[in-house]
């Protein structure tokens, strides 16, 4: 493949191609906030001395370097506490920027496998690949394009550099990668490569102008790319059927001190079992306006120290969050490895009111479940235990509540007009949870569906809900 | 001087004082972007079981909870690798935001004094506490206000308190807090606090109600406060003399051969040195456009890897930025933990552009130097070396340089009309940047001012001026 690359290649006048960069990262800025709008994430990985660190310097300077943002970081072990993409998830550009992440997932799972002590197995291996192929799918379909290269050298040249660096710089490369004098580990490391590369484009570093060249117009390129946006979804949508709890959501009324007993006691013990339980867990909380999502969380923390938990109110995302995936504001918060986090609304919002208010288009809505359901997974797989709820009110019952929360004045903060408007949408709303309840419900993560039109019974449900799912595992 | 709050406090309607919350909520979000414009730091810290935990969680029940914030986290002990505000500068809030920091500073400090293997001399103790107040004073003239609040609770009712709670939660307060059970350690720690809490609302724990609403009504009238937001600054401004390298930046011209393996000897020793250096290594490059910065850059990173080190160009703030302290956006990139980060453009803007443009009034930028200082003397302090440089060209060399790069396609970019306009006020630049040298020059982050009519040779002293510093300290 390199040498196919080399043939069709013609090298550009560097000043040409300097502007040629600089219109294009220009244009790129230009696009934010419209239909072409894109970021570009550059994956640098390669053998050791094949000159990526000189590509990527002069890159750099052929650029404005004030609009390309460099991540480079010795590897990061892969480590079942933590998704493959989580060191790497905050520096996920916005529209209108690029980001050359020099050392990747890719590059930490070569180094992990490479890790003599504690070595992958193939299907673990493969499985990993298959796993960020997905998420760069989701990446480029949230308009983060990603471009994927990777630098090579010949046994042979690489050692003749070996030769020739000094001590101190050797030192380094000592520390922060393989023994690059040891030929099986090359090979080795050659045939993990090749696993994954077949879509990267292989530079091979032998000669120094090309080499840089065909890097740099190979983002040129990416930048260039029209992006393209699949907008329209699925005319054929089959809808999910309603369920009977959310058209009927009865529960059963408590007497108040068999309420009362009981909700200490539970309260009690869903603290204790949190406290103790070695995973992070996620719970997610969705329902209609009104339906008691802050008062179930609020029995949930009862016997617990803020410090044990962090509770998300999630609201309308900002600017500057619209500009990239919608996911990334919640990795941000993933990313603070709290032991314990509940989210009052979540990454859901995207199937329920972007959808039907229609800040996501119908092709955006429609993957986003197995957007969510890949997320979810990773979190999972990274010791994460995700719980959700779901609070199943009736519509008279909501107009009970919002009449009440309209005549209280410290509670009219509660209920806008835009509350209003989303009880006349209350069918779509059904029929999004419904098309949520199937389409997300996988083994790891399954929706719990609470009816809450007697608020206290709801909440004893959420509590005992939780702890069953706090002991099943 | 709990005594005192209790006898002049009155108990509201709690509805009242929940609508007033939201009211004023909602007030201090719509100021974003005026003139009145604040945010809200609370620092919650005290005696175990005092309650502190009850208080956030009913005030986050009076609040509006999508506009509440709560940072939660048990001590992170202090250590002489991080200055005291890095682990809470990311959260510092943006106009219109309140966060409770529900753990912090004070409590990082109480509880690393108490630490009993290393403990802090008192010395030590009392010099953080300065600091600490040095830095929230800072918040404070940045339109961040402070409220710090202690829960106290008496000896007696703290074991009356453990008596009652459960095994798992107090197994909890074991791992993340002091023996309670030890009078010696809660009067040790009793006089440690009150070292710092003169100027901290003092809540007594013992009556739940008042507790809960002494704490809400002080985050109300914080709210409601007007800030005063001083913005004139003194008027007999004393303006530092220009340097005479400044107005006249000659320096020698070097041999073609001589410059090129001299520079090539010296981007060895300093990547070497770089490299080797324990501390973190913070290099700053401030002058006039087109004086050679990116130039200077590529020079000192020529020998090393790009994973080694991270070039910021700081452009312009997004508007996100603009509404937290000017240093806020240099703190997160601190944060980053990188061992050597390359600064072209910096904090300095503050008292370079901002003061020119007007982007700052008077008194913003007149007390910038001293914030400077302190932010330097912080990381100086936590194990980072911090090296400064200006670059000084003569404007008739700038006149040529502008004008060859606007005769070059691929270098237009780099000169637009605000540097033509930035030229027109070149004197008003020297002068800030003399009063910048003459403010911000302290024994451990001196500015070096490097003529660079002649490139090459500014490039060799730049070099030299680093390795210099690293091999000082």
């Amino acid at each position: 493949m390199a040498g196919q690359e080399k043939r069709s290649f013609k090298l550009m006048n560097e000043d040409e191609l300097s502007l040629a960069l600089i219109d294009a990262q220009y244009a790129l800025r230009e696009s934010r906030g419209t239909p072409q709008a894109k970021s570009l994430v550059i994956l640098v990985s390669g053998i050791e001395l094949a000159g990526k660190g000189e590509a990527v310097k002069q890159l750099r300077e052929w650029v404005d370097p004030r609009y390309l943002q460099v991540k480079a970081d010795p590897p990061h072990l892969l480590t079942p506490k933590l998704a493959f993409w989580q060191p790497y998830s905050r520096f996920i550009p916005a529209e209108g920027q690029i980001v050359v992440l020099f050392g990747n997932w890719y590059s930490d799972l070569l180094a992990t496998a490479m890790h003599v002590s504690e070595p992958l197995d193939q299907g673990m291996y493969d499985s990993y690949i298959e796993n960020m192929r997905a998420f760069e799918q989701d990446l480029q379909n949230n308009h983060v394009e990603v471009v994927k290269v990777w630098f090579d050298l010949p046994w042979k040249n690489l050692q003749k550099r070996l030769d020739n660096i000094d001590a101190s710089e050797l030192h380094w490369h000592r520390l922060h990668g393989l023994d690059w004098r040891n030929k099986k580990q090359y090979e080795t490391l050659q045939k993990l490569r090749q696993r994954f590369t077949d879509d990267w484009l292989i530079i091979d570093g032998e000669d120094e102008k090309i080499r840089d060249q065909q890097f740099a117009q190979s983002i040129l390129e990416a930048m260039q790319r029209l992006p393209v946006h699949q907008d329209n979804g699925v005319t054929n949508w089959k809808q999910a059927a309603v369920p009977q709890l959310l058209l009927e959501p009865q529960n059963e009324e408590l007497a108040e001190n068999e309420y009362k007993s009981h909700l200490k006691e539970l309260s009690r013990q869903v603290a204790t079992a949190l406290r103790h339980d070695e995973r992070q867990v996620v719970i997610v909380f969705e329902g209609m306006d009104a339906a008691g999502k802050g008062g179930a969380i609020k029995r949930i923390v009862k016997k617990l120290d803020p410090r044990e938990y962090t509770i998300y109110s999630i609201a309308a995302p900002e600017k500057y969050e619209l500009r990239r995936p919608y996911l990334w504001r919640f990795w941000n918060k993933l990313d603070e490895h709290e032991d314990i986090m509940i989210f009052d609304r979540s990454w859901y919002g995207r199937v329920l009111v972007e959808r039907i208010e229609g800040f996501a288009k119908p092709a955006e809505w429609q993957r986003a479940y197995d957007e969510i359901n890949r997320f979810e997974k990773d979190l999972t797989d990274s010791q994460t235990l995700v719980i959700k709820f779901w609070l199943a009110i009736s519509k008279d019952e909501q107009a009970k509540r919002f009449q009440a929360r309209a005549d209280t004045p410290h509670k009219r903060f509660k209920i806008t007009d835009e509350d209003w408007r989303n009880r006349e949408k209350w069918d779509e709303y059904l029929k999004a949870a419904a098309d949520m309840f199937e389409r997300t419900s996988p083994a790891w993560a399954p929706w719990q569906v609470i009816a809450t039109n007697n608020k206290e019974a709801a909440r004893i449900q959420v509590l005992e809900g939780i702890l069953k799912k706090l002991q099943a595992d």
